[in-house]
């Protein structure tokens, strides 16, 4: 049987990651504190120590947490269609691009965790680092073999990193 | 007749836009302080708003330079060669990514100031967002018309973004 403080703890720790996911799809990993992680979610900064040892150890979790969704909910019910490797990259990337507008946060209307992250991160989050790279090996793997996949998810990641700047977005 | 006092004012504005290109590069722009840009001129915080009024005006003044060079070192140069639209690219993207390991910042290897900004600004610097999106624009005009342009800049800039991540960068 679980009890209420089970309950809550569950509660909280997906409450931090969940608050992770949100801000960090829109916003450079250096602009996100652990203070205002523990604001988005709800929760006293006594208890993120409890959760997660630091920021980048929450971010691994929001990290894995995304790209479980992404990959489950985007890549793969498109990757089933009878569609050729141009067409399913473009599908993957409207995907992306169509979250544009739709974000929690009005001042960051353009998000993409992967992205954001990427671009944002140094050699002094090493794990971080390391994680998105194998994700990023998975999602090319997904896409087509070797520099072909390589290919269409750079033509994804640029497109959405180019639409950061661009009022209207390029054109698809 | 120029005054050493003269000298030293354009002196130290430019030993600041030169600071702010080499944090850029590599940073993300919330990463990257008026405190950091000071200390990478040598120059003190009061002398900074003598000639900025902020750190997106100095940042501005540091996308202009860096748009200059880049279009007039990497990207005609190689526009003038007698290639095809993907060798352009392939080329323009290799003279990127070879700039990985030279960088002034041995923490941040991998550097493209048009890349780390437009992932990490946000609506709170309108004017920085414009200037990148009208050089943006201007890039994809020299690589490409229409959507060609934008696919090729794409290509270069989600190969630049993922390498960051990547510990030998994607296959080219």
């Amino acid at each position: 049987m679980t009890t209420t403080s089970e309950t809550t703890a569950v509660d909280t720790r997906d409450r931090l990651i969940e608050g992770a996911v949100s801000l960090l799809h829109a916003q450079a990993y250096r602009a996100v504190g652990v203070k205002a992680l523990c604001e988005v979610a709800g929760v006293r900064k006594g208890s993120f120590y409890h959760f997660f040892s630091s920021k980048e150890d929450l971010t691994l979790a929001a990290l894995d947490l995304s790209w479980e969704r992404f990959r489950s909910a985007v890549i793969e019910p498109i990757l089933t269609q009878d569609l050729d490797v141009e067409e399913q990259t473009t599908a993957i990337r409207d995907a992306c691009l169509d979250t544009r507008g739709h974000g929690p946060h009005p001042d960051h209307p353009h998000g993409c965790i992967f992205g954001r992250l990427s671009a944002s991160i140094t050699n002094g989050e090493p794990l971080l680092r390391a994680r998105l790279a194998e994700i990023f090996t998975e999602w090319a793997g997904l896409l087509g073999e070797g520099d072909d996949g390589w290919r269409a998810l750079a033509d994804i990641i640029g497109r959405l990193v180019l639409a950061f700047s661009m009022e209207a977005g390029p054109e698809s």
